[in-house]
Formats: structure tokens, sequence, C-alpha cells
């Protein structure tokens, strides 16, 4: 936790926590917080309407200061972007790595890759809807990363088919459609709400694998 | 079609239509035309990194021409947003209201959801999308809009619980998670690509209902 400078002068804002997070610490702590607001910031307002002044007033430092810490908007964007896909392979590229069946497998993988989304809400609306407006050079790199990791997905499928065990779909639409229905978790979970991410990642798990329908 | 009247001086541009679009014509058609390139605009940039100049000149007026047609930027997004929401309720209220059986019934819905989402499949993206940026009056009518049509999948998925045809999942989240996965398409699809929006619907039907996992 960042330790408030006595000269700190902390205007509580009954919207944001950022009177709690201002005075002088680590540049590590103050990137991170950063990034946080940023992220709240875009996946609310969206990263075209945020502008960098509402963000250092978020934050609680001046515009300049931002600027010594990222470049620009765009590099927070990347930044917000790029730590939630390392997030994603961290977690789900080990079990896809991993000995269990594909059955058991895949209901890992969705329910890991639930946790994850949920684990940072606002970064992973960041992550799946704001990725757009990255440069040309970067949207293609986000492109290429979010092939990549989609590919667990996809060659997973693809075997479930060969085994017969799964329906005779098309794996890459499969696969976009089962990750279409996970990403959408980042919109509409409220932490507050009943079920936990792990619990949300269950239903989802048995919704996509096993259907809304009883056979049971 | 607009036919182009001889005082227009088309300037064919491969990155639009609008060159064969220019001309003097019915005010409808003109409206039409205007809300056509604002959904491809908006959902291919985003809503806030769409500027009326950038508008006017993907259709071929003069910006001051376009504010005699809308008033604001706001107004197209209301304007493509409520069209989608009246495309929805028109075709699927029917189904909802009919009098099929509950699982033939939720498929025909998602059948036809699809095939609404793929028609304008710009408008679509930008509905589910880019609706935040409404202004709080007119989001919390979309909000709504939104909510009364989601009841239709709600209550037939709860009333498939209760006749014990479908999974004991809360109703609301099952539905969330539902057209989530339907609505992803508007992102994905490519009508070029080898599935027609009907045979889409048909698997989005089969997966979600039916499940990946095989059971026969």
């Amino acid at each position: 936790m960042p330790i408030p400078s006595p000269s700190s002068t902390p205007t509580p804002d009954p919207r944001s926590d950022r009177g709690a997070e201002r005075g002088s610490e680590r540049p590590a702590d103050r990137k991170r917080q950063i990034l946080h607001q940023a992220a709240l910031l875009f996946s609310r307002e969206g990263y075209q309407a945020t502008s960098m002044r509402a963000l250092a007033e978020a934050v609680g430092i001046e515009a300049a200061s931002l600027y010594s810490h990222y470049p620009s908007k765009e590099a927070m964007l990347q930044a917000i972007a790029w730590q939630c896909a390392d997030d994603f392979f961290t977690t789900v590229e080990p079990i896809a790595r991993s000995p269990l069946n594909v059955r058991a497998r895949l209901k890992a993988m969705i329910i890991a890759h639930v946790e994850v989304l949920l684990r940072n809400q606002a970064a992973s609306a960041v992550f799946t809807d704001e990725w757009r407006h990255l440069s040309p050079q970067l949207r293609s790199e986000y492109a290429e990363l979010r092939d990549r990791y989609e590919r667990y997905f996809r060659e997973l499928i693809h075997q479930g088919i060969v085994e017969n065990l799964f329906r005779n779909a098309e794996p890459k639409y499969a696969a976009l459609i089962l990750l279409a229905a996970l990403n959408g978790t980042a919109r509409w979970y409220r932490p507050d709400g009943p079920m936990t991410a792990t619990e949300t990642g269950e239903l989802m798990a048995a919704l996509l694998l096993e259907g809304l329908i009883r056979t049971v």
C-alpha cells in the first residue's frame, strides 16, 4: 500500500479512491495506480472520451506528472491490454498444456479465463473493447496476441471433435462464440452480486459445454 | 436506389461507396444513407473518435448539410440504436409470443436475433457497444428498451426451468450469457465467409441449447 507523505493534501472524493492513494510512493506503485484509474475511465467512458486531464485528476496528480510515467494515453492503453494478455497466458496456458482429458481441460480453461477476466474487470473490458483505438502497428500486434491465445481454445475444440466428444462445429467459430460469451461477463458481472467469479465460470462452463437443455 | 442528379460531381473513392450515392435525392434516402455511413464509422472507429467532418466526407456532403438532417452526432447514435432495437422487437417479439414449445421457441428466437444482428452488422455493433456514449437520459431509456427485450429471453428460460427442460441457472445470468454470445457475432461474422446468417444462428442455437459436448 502506498504511504501518503506528510506533504500530500488528499481531497476526499466519494467518486473515487484517489484521496487515499495520493502522496509520494514508489514509481511502480504510482504506475500501477495510474493504470488502475485509466482502466476504470477507459472502460466506463471509452478510451477516446477520456482526456489526460481527467485521468490526472482521477489519480490526483498533475497532467505533466502523468506524462513522466506514460508518454501518451496510448501507452497506457497498450500497458493495460498487454498486462491483461499476460495474465490470460500465464493462467490459461499451463492448463491448455496439462494432461487433463479434453473435456476437463476445456472446463478448467473456461473457469480460469473467467477468473482472470473478473479479477480486474475494468482492465478486461478495456482489453476486449478498447483495443480498436490502438494505432495500426500495435493493433496488429494485439491481434496476433489474441489469435495466439484463441488458438488454445481452437486446438482443444478441434481435438474434441476429432475424438468425437464435441459437436462437429468449425473450431474457429465455436471458439469465437465461446469467448464472446465469456468476455461478456466483463460488462455484466457485479462483484457484489450472488455469484463469485469461480461460480460464474462454472455456470458458463456448464452452459457452453453441456447446453441449457437438461439431458439427464 | 438514389438517382444522381446531373449537377453532382461524384469523386470515386475506393474506400467507400459514397461516390455512387451523391446527388439530390429524397430526404428519407439521404437520412438512411447518413445513418448507414455513421454506423460504419461508429462501429469501426468508435463513436467518440468519429467527427461530423469525417462523417460528412464519407457521405459526400457538407457538414452543414449533415446538421440539417440530424441536429447532432448523438441524434444519429440514437437513431441507429433505436432503429436496431425496433428491428429486434419487430422480429423477435412475435416469436416470443408464439405457441411454439419452449425449446423450439428459444431456438427460433436465437436464430431470428442473429439474423437481425447480421442484417445490418455495423448498426448492430453500434447498438451493442457504443450506446455507452449516449447522454444519461437517453442511456437510461436505452437500458429500459434493452431490459424489455432481454425479458423475452429471461421469461422463456424461466419457463423452461419451471418445466424442468432447462438446467437450473438463474434466468437473468443465463440470458446475459446467451445474448453476449449472440451479440459477439456482430464483431466477428464475415458476410463473405462460409456461413450464412441463418446458419450462424443455427450453430449458435445448437451450441447454446445443446452444448458443445455430444450427447448422442
